[in-house]
C-alpha cells in the first residue's frame, strides 16, 4: 500500500493510542524486554488484543507476530510516524510561571520536541534568559521564527489578542500549536490546535467522584 | 425522572463537553447576553444542535426553549453538576516547577478548584511558602489531607513509587486524581485518574502536520 493510502486515514484516536503503546514499550525496552505479544501489550494498554491489532496494521507490518512484536523497532516506526526520530523545534509564546514550568518540563525533550524559541509580551521578561533560552519580544516573531525553523509553538500567555496571534503564527510557518490558554481558538486553514484545559479534567474528575463513571465509550 | 436515571447515566464525552459549553455561556454572561439559541450554542462550540439538545436534555428541561436557553441559570446548573457551585478544596502532590505554575494557575479558582494544601517529599520545599500555602511532607499525608477536607488531589511529582502515593491517597480519601506525571498509574477501586499529558497531546500535533486530519469522530 502506499504511504498516501495507508497512513492519511489513521483516525485520531489510534493516533492517541500510539502515543500510549509508545510510552509502554519504552517502558518495556528500558527493563530489556525485546519482543511481546499483543494480548500482552493490549492488557497494559487497557485496550483489546483485537483494537491493538487494528491499530497497529493501519500502519504497516511488524514482522513474525509469532515471537511477538519487536518492541524497539515498534518505537523506531511510532517515533518516524511522529516525525520525532528526529529533535523537531518548537516556539514557546509566554514566559509566565507555566511557560516556565514547560521549559523545565524533561517530558518533551524525552519525546522529541526541543522548545528551541521563547517569546513574550512583557518588557519585564524579554532579554531575560530562560533555561538557557533569551526571551524574545512577541513583536518580532515574523523576523525571529524563521531562524528557528519551528513550525510548532506552545500558547502559555495571555488571553488578550489570543486569535491576532495564532493568525500571525500561521503566517510564519507555524502548522500546529498547543494551545494552554483557557479560551477558544480558531484554527486558520491547515493549521491544527490541540488544546489543553486543566480546569475541564478537573470538572470530569468531579463530576465522576460525585455520580460514578459512566462507561468508556 | 429521578436524579440516579438521569444523571448517572450521563456520558464522558457528554460531560466532557459540558466543560465546553460552560466555557462559553462565560464568555456570553460576561458579554452580557442573557438567552442563547442552541443553533448558535452549538455552532460556537462546533458540535450540531441536535447533539447540543441531546446533550442538555440529559440533566432535565432549560424552560421556554423558544426565548432560548437562559445563560446564567445553565452555567449554575453545570456548575452544580460538577459540584463546583462551591469551591473544592484540592491536595497538590509536588511543588517543583510544574506544582508551582498550578498554583499561580488562575484557571482553577475561576472553575471552583481550590488548591487548599501542598506536599512535597523534598525536604528543602518542606517548611516553605508557595503562594500562600506552606508546603508539607508527604510522609504526613495521612494525618495532614484529613484536616483540609480534600477528596481530590493532583499529581506534579517525580515518578518514583507513584503507584504507592496514589494507594496511599486512596485510603486517606482522594477520590480522584488529576496526574501530570507521564507515568502509567492504577486507580484503586472507586477513584478515579485522568492523565495529562503534554507530550502525547505534541506527537498528534506533530502527527497530523505531517500527514493531515484524520477526521474527528
Amino acid at each position: 500500500m502506499s504511504r498516501e493510502k495507508t497512513e492519511k486515514r489513521i483516525p485520531l484516536q489510534t493516533v492517541e493510542r500510539l502515543s500510549l503503546y509508545r510510552k509502554i514499550l519504552e517502558e518495556l525496552h528500558r527493563n530489556g524486554v525485546a519482543n511481546v505479544y499483543s494480548h500482552q501489550l493490549a492488557e497494559m494498554v487497557h485496550v483489546s488484543s483485537a483494537q491493538l491489532r487494528r491499530d497497529l496494521a493501519s500502519f504497516g507490518s511488524f514482522g513474525n507476530i509469532s515471537r511477538g512484536y519487536p518492541v524497539y523497532q515498534m518505537i523506531l516506526t511510532i517515533s518516524r510516524l511522529f516525525g520525532t526520530d528526529t529533535l523537531q523545534n518548537v516556539a514557546l509564546i509566554g514566559a509566565g510561571n507555566l511557560g516556565r514550568a514547560l521549559l523545565f518540563y524533561r517530558g518533551f525533550e524525552e519525546r522529541g520536541f526541543h522548545i528551541a524559541v521563547v517569546l513574550d509580551i512583557d518588557e519585564e521578561k524579554v532579554g531575560k534568559v530562560f533555561a538557557g533560552r533569551r526571551c524574545l519580544h512577541i513583536r518580532d516573531l515574523e523576523t525571529v521564527l524563521p531562524d528557528f525553523g519551528v513550525t510548532m509553538a506552545i500558547l502559555a500567555c495571555g488571553p488578550q489578542n489570543l486569535q491576532g496571534l495564532v493568525d500571525r503564527l500561521g503566517k510564519t510557518g507555524i502548522r500546529s500549536i498547543l494551545n494552554f490558554v483557557p479560551k477558544q481558538i480558531h484554527a486558520p486553514e491547515g493549521m491544527y490546535v490541540e488544546n489543553v484545559d486543566f480546569s475541564a479534567k478537573m470538572e470530569k474528575l468531579s463530576f465522576l467522584s460525585r455520580f460514578g463513571g459512566a462507561q468508556e465509550t
